[in-house]
């Protein structure tokens, strides 16, 4: 008896990619508010969603320091099951209701690759970093506290995909007015077999579902984004024209299972 | 019009993990034919296959260095497209014939993850080495030549998880005499909907086409090779009981299509 | 004009490894009270340091995650100035009084390598991680509080050089009680003129000076701690015999001088 | 009695970053010449070093997969001892005689790192990728022939510092009419003692002494290069104003000695 929630499947089942759901998050995020171009916005929906007619452009930069566990105390082993992500959510509408969607995202390990191609997260393998908050008191510390300073990058095959800096000055009181839209996905797996590799063997729109979702510690203030020019990539379409806030946040879910908003094969 | 063989989709298509068909590929291998406990080659074995009774627990662990290129000239991009692969090649019986199939493998490029994936290698992410040879001649150049030595390793999340050494002694006229099984592989992609995560929406029994396969310069010596036991892994099962002879060898070939030997969910 | 604290220097002085001093440091912490075989201790001390007897080979095995800055914001450009470090201190007598001593630490960072290396920290790169506390609350998120469970290890060239485990019981109230011995180093660096290769250029015993220190929020439990065989590596000499408490805390301090306890050429 | 070339020592020695000369090296090199500002490469130059008036700025940028050993075959440990590089030549006079400077250089390796510190190359941690070739016939295979295309790279911190590409044409039959100048370093170890931060503790001007010179199958062609601003990065300022030919070759050397031209603190 084969075992394995991902591939490679083996009689123990400890190769497998990653441990079978449920899944269990937290995270330190930054999150920058901007505006891109509406146009390249609307060119990266899949079929079913449509542009916001009233977010022209809008769209969150996401930095993420993860942290992982399933039911066997995975998070005591960092090495495997910490991790850290970069994306971006696009404002769009699905059956007339505001939701987000996910065109790119970045992580520093295959476990993470593996859940999130499963979801419909079309990760790939990154470089990123975000300043940190610590306790001990310093210079560089970073604390939670009006004036502190953070930074943040992406990177992928040594090239920067993009830069953000975050200057904090007040508590958000309540986190729903800003992260307020359920993020949709593109599942997707493709054909080799060579009179199909333009039919994917699958191809669903989906609506991430998150538990216990918990947002903490949101604190907002001035930001900066830059997306430059990488020659091999796509992401510079999304480049701000306008950057909005910066939001520093605390941010938990557990996941265990998923839904699939369509069939496009169907 | 979103385009890419993998994701993530885009207008232009160049974010995408990896460029579609025709993939090229060429290599340096180091192989190592062993015998591990012909009880746990079994146990490996997805339906459809099943072990070779001649051959006794017998498995190659290869390594390679790798360079790829699609039809744009990607080998000029080698931060993108060259990449380092390990992997445990056992034997087995499909339909009557001698088959290899591919229980693990471990890359340290996404791209290759993604192709990997849509031909059922079950590939995850670690850092692997070879010695190489260089034209320049030294101490350190390793010359294709009676007496050289190569070493090679494989490791996943700060572990090892196989080293072998290899002594080259002579030259092999014929490689058809040592590397002549096809290979299979499972391809496979799970589901996240909660009442479906044991069925799988892809799983299929798959075999490798390689067209314009060139091996050559292959040599062979005394070999060593021990899998250690790792916390979390399970490719130790394959451990050597007996070790064969050591080969060093060139390998081309291209990929432009993929053929299905059984459809499980069918 | 050429500038830089660490070579490459240039005009600019941007290109250097790292700033000049003030050094300001920010850490998570996980450190492992043990007990080592006191003749393999006594057998790393320099000349001038002599085994502490009361202290029968205890050591401390620590993992900290740092953020690092100097006079320009540093830390908002994470990078570059955020790393990992491992290290072992034991514990040693010098002048009659009780130090610590540092003959093994690992870093993924360059510009930590070369601040490192001007103190006297014999540092080398390797891979480390730790369990991280996170605020919003999670199975994922190990509080600070009795139970929480964490985990560390550190790898060099796909080895695994150390791992450790801690559960946590309770809080400790004065840091002093534990970590009161200040800590030693070798500042060292060789010649390669061929008749001067056994005579270094610089050979000194240094005391490390921290201004600021801050030790916060520690906690204190039992401890798991491994130092396996590695090939190529001595730190298993210092394997746990036996294993005491672990710790886990916040620690920040400056960097702006150094003492010279020992000219070793002089 | 504790070992070690370079830190850390230890009784038995094996943990150093480096084992001790003699050192033997064979590598694939690619090599730009190019001109940059003349302003910008005299800047670079330490004392004792004059711009080569009838250079006009000329330099290299060269890009090397590197394979080291020892005198106990360290090079059948690839994972510690095979590493890629990245650096820049500019031309200079030492004493009315053409010389080569090295004002940067990038590897992937930490005892790299601490053998190039001991020569005087001022070398940092970074990513770098040359497209290699192989054996094996495909079009991946990028073969020493005509038209043969080839690309390079080096990053740090996920910033991309240059960016090469060559198309061979030529076989060049006799190597020492395009490399023919000695390399001189900067030899450089900072001290930390807060009264004499300014003051380093080393710092000469030296001269690489190469044994057993070989410089195999070199080929010429046309070639491009880009250096681009980097924030914290000082290289762009020997960003090419008019790019030469570019090359590709084999080379290999041992290293037992360095002459020390200048002692800047006699």
């Amino acid at each position: 008896m084969l075992k394995g929630y991902t591939v490679p499947l083996s009689p123990q089942g400890k190769s497998a990619g990653t441990p079978p759901p449920p899944w269990h998050y937290s995270s330190d995020c930054i999150a920058i508010e901007y505006w891109a171009n509406p146009d390249a916005v609307a060119a990266l929906l899949p079929p079913g969603l449509s542009p916001d007619a009233k977010s022209a452009g809008r769209a969150f930069f996401w930095f993420l320091d993860w942290q992982f566990t399933s039911e066997n105390d995975e998070l005591t082993d960092p090495a495997r099951y910490q991790y850290r992500e970069a994306f971006i959510l696009i404002d769009a509408v699905y059956s007339g209701k505001p939701v987000s969607y996910c065109p790119y995202i970045f992580v520093d390990n295959e476990a993470a690759i593996g859940r999130g191609w499963a979801q419909g997260y079309p990760k790939r393998h990154g470089s990123i970093f975000q300043t940190r908050t610590f306790s001990a008191p310093s210079a560089a510390a970073a604390p939670l506290a009006p004036g502190s300073r953070f930074g943040a990058s992406v990177s992928a095959h040594g090239e920067r995909i993009a830069t953000a800096r975050l200057q904090l000055e007040t508590k958000v009181p309540d986190p729903a007015t800003v992260f307020n839209r359920p993020t949709t996905m593109r599942r997707y797996f493709p054909q080799l077999v060579a009179s199909r590799q333009n039919q994917p063997a699958v191809d669903e729109l989906t609506l991430s579902l998150t538990d216990n979702l918990a947002i903490v510690d949101v604190w907002a203030g001035s930001a900066e984004l830059s997306i430059p020019v990488v020659p091999g990539e796509d992401v510079h379409s999304l480049a701000p024209q306008r950057v909005g806030r910066g939001y520093r946040l605390g941010m938990a879910y557990s996941v265990t299972d998923l839904q699939i908003l369509k069939n496009y094969l169907a």
